[in-house]
């Protein structure tokens, strides 16, 4: 084809490149997040080079010596990006060349981009993980000494978004705090991964695959679909319907003025970012879905999917601990939430305890509702006649069931609402939190 | 709970505002894209008031006044954003009061910020969607110039990645080309729609649902879903096994002295981007679903959603455009692939136009396909005496099966592969695209 | 590779075809629920392969005939699916060769499996989507008719969860049946597509997409996330907390005689299915990333998208339509939250009346609202001393302000809240919903 | 509201059940699948309640003993679903008190219908992991064997699909066997969480959330990720272009009479159900998303995604097992696909051994590549005087160069493509293969 057809159907494409496709293909604008990884990768590699003397000791130093000065121009902001630049490291040799001069043509020696590319990524995302899990292990704390504060506040359970039994709050703050831990495996799991003391066994999966980046992306997407989930429940608690809580003004928006219009900004905000960081790994495994072995460009959507999440994430995470920390309980509101038929299955276990079936005292359990509905009075309020024209084994010890405290040190199994229950786990992630920050 | 309370669990929240929240809630990084969009909607606004007499006309007129200023520094770069301008509409608003001072204060009057982000969203979006029409059209046509350019060149066919039948290189041209459409289907509805001509039936409904966002993000997704079929078969083309095409250097990278290493990245990346664009469209359905009615602070990932999609597909357009224009075909390879088993199904239908029915038609002329790998000979190569042991019904005349573009110019009917056919399609697409640009 | 040497690494799979395969690649388990489209398909390409004279007009009553006895079988639920019958297109086939045998081979000449594929499921969406669209016409028809009978119920209006003004309960519900219309609009583009009064432009692009399926399942889910965001606000109105409304029992889990175990079970499968849709979407668009053009048997998976998506959003159209016609309101619960903060932008409409910019009376309003906080007294006991402590624009006519009804009359813009407002949504609507019925 | 008012609106809602809803509300359809593993924990669960002393060793015998009758109706087919079952926990109740009578209905004491539903899915997928274990196993037993037995085959290595270097074939596959080996790490994860020996450490986490079920429905994802990529390549590879392998018959489509038809079917079903798990995954976790903590329906969505996921990938990995153990490779087209210019980068090589700097090195040999291309001949026969016009440091040892064997031989890193460097590979794997055997 002559570049004259060509002008028939796209004129403006004649020159060598199209300046639309250089920027569509270059990454430095993002990927320079990774430049100390990959200052760091580069002087691990030059030190290998020397060992298999591929460069000479006197080489490996000028190269060590420019790649500390690059560090530091990046630290200080006096690095300049030029054009032809079009990724980070791209951007560190240009300049280690401009340094050091002939050495640094040696450093690649054997070494392809996607290796390159690769290693840095993993570096990045090792120390992107240790903030996370820093940030993680606060929101943590925040909620187990919260919950060992607020132990004897009682609030109602809600299944299905109806009213339950009687719980502990504490036992609602801990049932957040264990879900935020996934986070945690997932880092045992790279910390592994990364510090390389195995290496990869097939070096064309090793530079193909990025799973270790899906892998984040899901378990990134997995913490904030729980974290959304304790921000529906915040939400809900403060409703002027609900009342149970207060947020604190720092959280909220809406002028201070204008009490009825503080918003829970901060909550409404967790809960969506639960969709923006899955789209992300939605987004990548489908880029990833049927593409052909080793390295294909298309894998360049790794680092910003990357980079979005861990923003994403590590802001709910700092966001997260400080309206947990400064949220207002309303404890009165809450146990007047609490309403006698709540107890209507420990009505039904009453009557287990004298022998009855299960299945039977909980048909029982539900006539005294209704019947007490028929009445418009409260549950606890039908008298000993009324329970025995439903079963003889109703005595007067029954008016014992109608203590919501009671009701609650019921469930002492592990990981009941039980005082010593929830002591315990306060206890266990108490220790685990200690063994984390070792 | 006394703030010393607090320190207990989370002492650095402390103050008055958590900066990290301040930072997560603000939008103006972002949605500043929209000021033109913000201040137009605003002017509109004020002429609303001054007909309502809520602003004398001297109050309109010193607003506009204003907003215009206010649209000469965003255009020229000298707008400043300042601390607690959160967003675009906060920072616009800020800057007429310090122009023209207390009128500014009746600008929003009945006017809720819910009100103001969807309208400047809308506006944005129209002139977004008409630039991304332009590109698709500059797509469209350059494809349809090709195909007429190059409509004598045959090419083998391909499902299920197997050659099928011959067919022309325009006929899978224009099938790219006609994928391309749904844009403008999209743009239509999107085009009545933001032309105001029709109001919101429901006030609620209005300020609270984000319908418009989502199928945009769902048309920028199967648009790019039709662009990464097309790339991929692009790809296959111009691998070393096929080499049907030659990319141009422009939309090629590596070094063009090391022509074994010259990669099409354009269209890796052109492959990758629906993944990317999907994954937005995914997030943001995840994001809306279970939402309450009405505006939740969730709806702001509505915006980065909705730039990032068009930022993407706007580039892969004009992308796609460049490959298109500038990538050279290889006939004679095209058609040296071109092999008389294709014409296996031509075989059977020369038995149907003799009488017989379909289905045993390609019983036969599959036997002579086998007959011919027995032999080791190409299927044409098989000779009469060969033919007739199959059926009694061929004679003489078969010779006249074994021609490509015989074969090619049966299938005539519209939408078919003949000349007149796919002429036809161009011609179809002209029209149309003359009345596009119109 | 001789068998033998097969067998050293998966001796079982030596034989002719592996049975697991086979189940794998065929479809006639679910796609037999097209029996009548393929029926229907075939009966008109006999007519027309008679018109082209490729089949005699005997051959073609003797097709007719047969496929109507096939029709008769499948209504009965007497045909029998034979092994290597895969798909529906085969079953239907060979059962017509064994009833009229030799013409049945001629039923198909110049008729590709793909084509016959895609028509089917053309003509079988186009039936159910009639079915869906009369489906959501009875749900918005019913909400339509609640709203018109309803229409002097206030409640408070949410934004961000949080009261913000007092509304009328039927403007709450015309959002939702506003939302609902999305459908039909799809509704209107299917119709054209399938009536054929268009033709397929390029025969690869026909057989090679599927946008049809990949739109309807984005319609299905956009449509189940406004039916997700309706069923949270009812759940939220149903909790003890709101208690706004009260969910039938047909509608409801848990027995009878257990009322506070009565769940909103309708109302969270509502919710769910808005995920389980989109998961479809997802995935089929998934499958479509980087396929190469024309049919790959990858496009097998539209069709259990295509009918799970279909039960899915059919049963939730019609159990959202039993769950808003049997629930009841409680009116006086709904009016009693309303409280007199909701009227604080009232009030600072009154101080705009009386000629002070909106930012500024804006802000007053807030101050008396903070007044009010401090004295722990409602806003609406304020006294006129106290106002004029911040305007000196307040007089007696401010009590006016205090009334909830003339709150929700100011609203009588189009789309409002007002009565006359909220009879125009109905209005048209039902206006609509006659136009929908011819 | 009146039942006659009802029926202005919705007159066929009036009973006490509506019929869609029930079924809407149903799931024994799809969760009688775990009739297995509810039996087993029931019969666990009434062994706790004897040792609890609710249950007398008498009537723990007749449930036991009811449990196992039930459990041979289920396996001999003769269990009988009846109306009112409306999930599997119902079904098996309702029959062990048609069984046992009484005794039945104290098997739920204080065991909710959650912990019930919650444990019977981690029962059965920790049996359906170990039958995907096992079958992951002999896909990667196949594919390490076919490594060991193909060693000496050398074929393309491509990146961006385009020839990069001569690479073993079996280097190829051990880096689809390393990336098939994800589910194994999960499993052990899964294993060591469902064999109990650890406890849930909060009711409220454990009953409301499905973490088990959201991983493993990424690593099924994940896994077929890697599959679809791997299906990818063999289609390219079984192109008529490529020609490296021929698919066995019994795991491609079309008839043995027409080869130019015969469709790697097996290969695109691999590849299409990537999307397919992956859209389970993207669903759910959607339906998660802004929850509510605790249980509520929607979580119902769980099991469906689970089984259909299960059986994909089951289907899948023994497709691929057999795919993998069948196919032909054409070793004689493989090596004849290698062509000299895949050698560039030892040619740099030679130049650095000889002292060059890589970077240089790899300039000139880039430009050997271009003036063989100019020359029209390939880049092994440049004449030594050719080269020493790009650089004085060739010699007449660079004829060495030219040998495929020997420059795949240069790669003995661990993870590289000479031969002891896969035979490690396969070591490895065989190694690991035989401890999962244990």
């Amino acid at each position: 084809l002559s570049p004259q057809g060509n002008k028939l159907w796209g004129g403006r494409f004649v020159g060598d490149t199209d300046p639309i496709m250089e920027k569509f293909n270059a990454s430095v604008a993002y990927d320079q997040r990774m430049w100390d990884a990959d200052i760091r990768g580069s002087k691990a590699y030059v030190r290998a080079l020397e060992k298999a003397r591929l460069v000479s000791t006197d080489e490996m130093d000028q190269i060590l010596h420019g790649m500390d000065q690059i560090s530091e121009e990046w630290s200080k902001g006096a690095f300049v990006i030029k054009p032809g630049d079009e990724d980070i490291h791209t951007a560190n040799e240009r300049r280690l060349k401009e340094l050091v001069g002939a050495p640094a043509g040696k450093l690649h020696t054997g070494r392809s981009r996607n290796d390159q590319v690769v290693t840095d990524m993993r570096l990045w995302l090792r120390d992107a993980i240790s903030t996370l899990a820093g940030n993680a292990l606060q929101l943590i704390s925040t909620m187990v000494e919260r919950a060992a504060a607020e132990i004897d506040v009682l609030v109602p359970g809600y299944t299905h978004m109806q009213r339950a039994q009687p719980i502990r709050w504490s036992h609602w703050i801990l049932s957040g705090a264990i879900a935020g831990t996934p986070l945690n495996i997932d880092r045992e799991f790279l910390r592994t991964e990364l510090a390389f003391d195995a290496i990869s066994l097939n070096s064309m999966d090793a530079t193909g695959q990025r799973d270790f980046v899906a892998e984040f992306l899901f378990w990134a997407s997995l913490c904030l679909t729980h974290l959304s989930k304790m921000a529906e429940d915040l939400m809900l608690y403060s409703t002027k319907e609900f009342s149970f809580i207060t947020l604190s003004d720092a959280y909220s928006t809406g002028s201070s003025l204008m009490p009825q219009k503080k918003n829970a900004d901060s909550l409404e905000l967790i809960r969506s970012k639960a969709g923006r960081v899955f789209g992300r790994c939605a987004g990548f495994m489908m880029t990833l879905k049927g593409l052909p072995s080793t390295y294909n460009k298309d894998l360049q959507e790794d680092k910003e999917a990357m980079f979005d999440c861990y923003d994403t994430i590590n802001a709910v995470l700092q966001v997260s601990t400080g309206v947990m920390s400064t949220l207002q309980i309303n404890q009165s509101v809450m146990e007047a939430a609490l309403s006698p038929d709540m107890l209507a299955t420990d009505l039904a276990y009453y009557l287990v305890r004298k022998g009855m079936p299960f299945r039977e005292a909980h048909g029982v359990s539900g006539k005294a509702v209704f019947m007490a509905e028929s009445k418009n009075i409260p549950l606890n309020q039908l008298t000993l006649e009324d329970l025995t024209t439903l079963s003889p084994l109703f005595g007067g010890d029954v008016a014992s069931v109608w203590d919501y405290r009671s009701s609650v040190e019921q469930y002492s199994a592990p990981g009941g609402t039980a005082k010593n229950s929830v002591t315990a786990q306060v206890e266990h992630l108490r220790v685990w939190l200690k063994k984390q920050a070792q």
